[in-house]
């Protein structure tokens, strides 16, 4: 880690002085010229179909590098080890991992295994002196969410939550425009998020793998949208369970939530969270001045928005180089994205999870 | 009356042995040649804003005619006299009304006043014998409704309800796409009904007329976009109430409601009801094989909508010219739009709003 040290101290004195935003823009437009800065060197744990996506978007990034993997599958790791020309001191499973603390070459791991084990398996990587990059959600509920804070906080790691549209440029500018007042004040968001869940044998309908359905990892979105495109924290809860399969979406697997919050303001939010609906992904925000609709919205692929400006026309870069260098930024050079990414906005989500669940159940409006 | 008779005793062996569906594009073509069949001669009771809409769109009816009024105001009375070339026989004040059943001239009554007293209104035209048309909402409430049903049956005269949507030739179009399966089983729908209310005086923000605010004048469209988008009968209702300025949005008049319906199949509704917001009148329902957005949905001007299949196409015609033509067409050769605007449409959505209170009062669900 000699080269992030170096490259913080000389950088101390000028970057650190006064928080840099991030841009994706000003961020490619820098990448034209060959980057010579630290590189940030990244094992991904769990080797699975998002963790392959990431691995795939990560040979683009300008500042960050796969560089090692930790899977209870052998044949996975050989089989990205010549994909990815993976050194074997390099390679960990769950058992051993922790003595990734005496490897000096890898700076970050970005676990992307099933929810229920984020908070285990975060607070062994902070342990061992490593930034935690996370996906999303972070935990399965807020009290995992804020021991993962703590450890990584006593350890003196980076904890940051794989929220890939806080680097994309269209959201990245849709954030700005509402930090601006071009809509003027915001007062309704309306997200829908969910898709036909397909394979019913997958770790996402075990809820002791993944602590929830749709919610923790479509609904998610909407709550996250919500909170980015309003820039308010909700005050209450409100929702409502629908359950059309039960063999498929067994208890303690949402299919289908509507859920509401409030904010101080006055504004409010509505929306979808569900595995048994397509022609969804849709972001709407309507403000005093203006509104914004983003159709898809937090799709893989090209986000495609209007504004009451017009359409917006930032390129599409594929989310997760834009995240990985950005995260690379980030740790490095203290460059934040307009919304964080860090544990605590994680930390934000989680709690209104609980929030929604506990208002499924009570069927009465939970305050926050 | 006498050519109203006539024309149901010529048409009785043909057109009335099946039910004859609505359809803008065939009305609209027929009309292309002229038109001989009987008029429906309507007086319009309340001369404000809508009612003077309209009249104004009815200079275009084919198979309607404005020939009296009713009204409080004798200079307004005056001044539709002049315009509309309304005898003075056919124009009647609050008190007098009762009369018009001794008036050969008049077939139907469309009123457009406060709705506070459109019940009292409609029995009271019911009981002179003459067809009802009333302005949603039809009531203040389910009760009301439900006597105005009951009015109209004893009184053998009509009672519609003036949803013009269901003669608008996008809407018509999807409603006859869902129909036919086109969207398959519909899952979802999504109705964004609002503008910022202007002028604080007017009788929509006095409980003692109005009977409720936002959800009554434009709420009531999701409500009744979500029946005829997803083509079924809500069993369950939540809601939840924000309000923010409480000077201009007294007790008892609603500024902001979101509110949620699930159905029998499993579909769910997600809607906002605003007074307090503008940049919404947005429709969204999504099925198992196809989406349809409609934005504006339900504004005066011309509808704009797609689906998976492309935009709709259908042209624009004033909505007040179609439901009057519409309706004339319904009373005289009982031809059905696909969704009915007839009383117990009226009181279904009543029941909803009912409930809609009731929800946000109680907190909980309410079940239908």
């Amino acid at each position: 880690m000699g080269t992030r040290r170096d490259f913080l101290g000389k950088m101390s004195l000028t970057a650190l002085s006064l928080p840099i935003l991030y841009s994706p823009t000003s961020l490619f437009a820098a990448c034209e010229q060959p980057y010579d800065g630290p590189m940030l060197r990244v094992a991904i744990m769990g080797l699975g179909s998002y963790g392959t996506r990431v691995a795939k978007a990560m040979v683009d990034c300008k500042r960050a590098k796969l560089v090692g993997v930790i899977s209870g599958t052998p044949s996975k790791i050989l089989k990205w080890q010549a994909t990815y020309d993976i050194p074997q001191k390099n390679c960990y499973n769950y058992d051993d991992f922790d003595a990734i603390k005496d490897n000096p070459d890898i700076d970050a791991v970005y676990i992307i295994t099933p929810n229920a084990l984020h908070c285990e398996q975060a607070i062994r990587v902070a342990k061992a002196g490593k930034h935690v990059i996370c996906e999303k959600p972070m935990a399965i509920n807020a009290e995992e969410a804020e021991r993962m804070v703590n450890a990584c906080k006593d350890a003196k790691v980076k904890l940051l939550v794989g929220y890939r549209m806080h680097f994309e440029p269209k959201t990245v500018e849709v954030i700005r425009m509402r930090q601006a007042g071009e809509f003027g004040q915001p007062k309704f968001f309306q997200g829908q998020s969910g898709f036909v869940m397909g394979n019913p044998n997958q770790w996402r309908l075990d809820k002791e793998l993944s602590g929830g359905g749709a919610m923790m990892d479509i609904g998610i979105y909407s709550i996250n949208g919500a909170r980015y495109m309003l820039g308010e924290e909700p005050i209450w809860i409100t929702a409502q369970e629908t359950k059309t399969d039960p063999v498929k979406f067994k208890e303690g697997i949402d299919e289908t939530i509507t859920f509401q919050m409030g904010f101080p303001s006055g504004a409010v939010a509505s929306c979808l969270s569900t595995y048994a609906m397509n022609h969804l992904d849709r972001f709407y925000m309507t403000g005093e001045k203006g509104w914004v609709e983003m159709r898809p919205s937090t799709g893989y692929g090209p986000i495609k928005g209007r504004t009451h400006k017009g359409e917006l026309l930032q390129p599409h870069i594929t989310h997760q180089t834009l995240q990985m260098d950005g995260m690379a930024q980030l740790i490095f050079e203290d460059v934040q994205p307009l919304v964080p990414v860090d544990g605590e906005e994680g930390l934000r989500d989680m709690k209104i999870i609980d929030a929604i669940y506990k208002a499924v159940k009570t069927g009465g409006k939970v305050d926050l």
